[in-house]
């Protein structure tokens, strides 16, 4: 089946030990399993989280090529893909075809093992990062892709998905369900449940562990049941984040205050812009600040703080920057960042942290977490199990959106492209890698 | 009102800077604010929270009266306790009256700010905590409370609590509702329903974010649906975490595996003996051990550790026990408490933490909280708002409770109850402070 695939390709390699990247001549993949897919890439995203390699952040030495985002087309599938598939496997192995066109989440997952069960597909025990030593990345013409049938999203003849532009698509393969993941963890903890629905703590704990909370309170206020929510970070990921935050809210009729924070004035513009663009939220307060106004917003609305903070990658001056580089870096979970959260958030509050963290241990004390009821919740998004509802998001949100991805770049210029989007000067990049 | 009462009264005080309590007489309290209940005491529960300060953990020098939990009648109430209180104030303020049986949550909750309405009673503005320097305790006589109107559980001539002890109904003041929120804090989490519905996350968020899992997993099997949960720290808060973990699997129908800790045989054996006396569980596995022997338990279970770890004193040898004493101390959230109970949990989990944390720094970093898409859940029991929901724990499961409270002293063997408590030789104490 991959008789007509050529032999090389283009394709961007990172070279240790940091901030070199290469446009290349590499060989094309072939199927190496029953379980594998060779996808023609269309387009290619470069993330931030591709600049943890590139600035020299990860513990790895080896070339490899480089990206984890990417639309494209089936192109050659292995011997496992076939309409009489065990019922037991996941259902692409049944269903997907040479043609299809699909997006691929920026880790593999296998579908078959326990936390694939559950939904919990970044940790799937085979799961593998496209753009790294273990799996060549996507920032090139052709990517395989193992555990196809766990881990591709086609996009069927039928989906509205068709009516989306491909550069919009491309938001599906991390950043957008990235977004989604670090607003729903914080919107579906029980914590928030009182100011969603209107029960106090815990009534409203969830539909199976239903408990009624003792009568020895007040009933709640207007005020009580409008949300206010922390964004620490104006990056491609803080976007879709605040975008996935208003259209839940408007969903659920409940009224909304967002502070979002970030040190950069170029983000803040673009936050603003793409944020005004909603034709309906419910959506009262929008304040696009630095950390200090930020803080002086939370202590006037009163309440002890937010209810949540969504930290998405704060700009910082960092010691891992480039040494021959003079700006700040946007790095998620650093200490600062996490202090910043940690202030701006109400006791009995959500602190969602998404993105790929680093070494710094958490600047929290046991007592500090004891004072305040403070939830952490870390991890890497479950991006293939969160992909239809991101796939809905998009589809609604389509206009706010279509703002994240700044420019398509011919993949020739990509060295251009991290420089640029390394110091924050261009936001959200894309290659058309056969331009 | 308060003419009846005598001057004075047998306390219980603390003194700097560690374990020394003394037996005094002290002042009967009396109304000090309209919002002021004076109870007379039967029962006052000694707690392993009541160690902290005697240890001289607490960054405290002023002596106090000692004590959180206690079970009594109210013989004074101030001057807003009447039938005509305002609508929109907690309903006690409209129905309390002298003579009412009260039990009281170890902190005050006003029921009026925003915190208590919301259902967080234990982070309420004016918030204070018995037994501490800003308010005296309840090894005692006689108690002033604060906020009455939005902090005491009476207990209603009808309730099923009458026929309850009150050794047991002690056990509503903290312990109960401290080991139900540890445990609840788990099984609500959003994480934990995959296991318990069988439905993949994200579908089963919460009733009013529901979202479909996107299809690309194989179908749950009977194993995913067993729930396996680690306990470190078998001290009363864990038995009642046991408890209420059990009772709560049982009414869901979901069978359970437990891997209980302590490095105590006094505590494990009389945590074996309790969890045995369930006429009615699904508890297919119970091992009580000793750390080595949960990491070995916990690798057999496979599925890369357990959906939740219950966290709530992990006997350890500290540097904070008392100088003459050279027994191991039992503490909460202790860096080694906490690398064990990341150790046995898997990723997806959930880390719930429950007790008087201090002020190690938590012993994870960033990356080590991505890896492993860790939840942290800590903080201070909301007793007041779980108080029904403990209620009814109480009352199903009164068997195996009424084995928590080991011995009932004269409040006059107070210092050897301390002692021997802080030790680990005795269980949880209780006062008859009338003996």
């Amino acid at each position: 089946m991959t008789d007509a695939l050529p032999q090389t390709q283009l394709a961007v390699k990172w070279y240790p030990p940091r901030c070199d990247v290469r446009l290349e001549s590499v060989p094309v993949p072939r199927v190496q399993h029953p379980d594998d897919a060779i996808v023609k890439i269309e387009l290619a995203g470069l993330c931030g989280s591709d600049l943890h390699a590139y600035r020299g952040l990860e513990d790895i030495s080896q070339p490899h090529v480089c990206g984890h985002e990417f639309v494209g087309h089936v192109v050659a599938l292995g011997e496992s893909f076939s309409p009489t598939s065990s019922p037991s496997r996941p259902p692409l192995y049944g269903t997907l075809r040479v043609g299809d066109k699909v997006i691929s989440p920026f880790t593999t997952s296998c579908g078959d093992c326990r936390f694939c069960r559950l939904g919990f597909t970044a940790r799937c025990v085979s799961s593998l990062l496209f753009g790294s030593p273990a799996l060549p990345g996507a920032q090139a013409q052709y990517v395989r892709v193992p555990d196809a049938g766990g881990t591709l999203l086609p996009v069927e003849p039928s989906s509205p998905l068709n009516a989306i532009l491909d550069k919009n698509l491309l938001l599906l393969a991390d950043i957008l369900p990235t977004g989604l993941f670090v607003a729903m963890q914080a919107l579906a903890h029980p914590k928030l449940a009182p100011v969603l629905t209107g029960h106090p703590w815990p009534a409203s704990e969830s539909e199976f562990l239903k408990m009624e909370a003792s009568a020895s309170a007040a009933p709640l206020t207007h005020e009580d049941r409008t949300l206010t929510v922390g964004l620490v970070g104006l990056g491609p990921v803080g976007l879709c984040a605040a975008i996935a935050l208003i259209d839940r809210l408007a969903s659920l009729s409940v009224p909304l205050r967002i502070v979002a924070v970030d040190t950069n004035p170029i983000r803040r513009t673009k936050a603003q812009t793409i944020i005004s663009t909603f034709s309906q939220s419910t959506l009262e307060e929008l304040h696009v600040v630095d950390p200090d106004e930020a803080q002086v917003i939370v202590r006037k609305w009163g309440g002890g703080g937010c209810h949540a903070v969504l930290e998405v990658g704060h700009s910082i001056s960092h010691r891992w920057v480039c040494p021959n580089m003079s700006h700040n870096a946007q790095v998620v979970g650093t200490p600062p960042a996490l202090t910043l959260s940690h202030g701006l958030l109400a006791p009995s509050g959500v602190l969602s942290s998404c993105g790929v963290h680093q070494a710094p241990a958490l600047p929290f004390t046991g007592r500090e977490m004891y004072n305040t009821n403070m939830t952490l919740e870390f991890g890497r998004c479950n991006v293939r199990s969160l992909s239809d509802a991101a796939a809905g998001l998009l589809v609604r949100q389509q206009d706010a959106l279509s703002e994240v991805v700044e420019r398509i770049v011919p993949l020739t210029n990509a060295v251009e492209a991290y420089e640029r989007f390394e110091s924050g000067e261009w936001g959200k990049v894309v290659f058309n890698v056969w331009a």
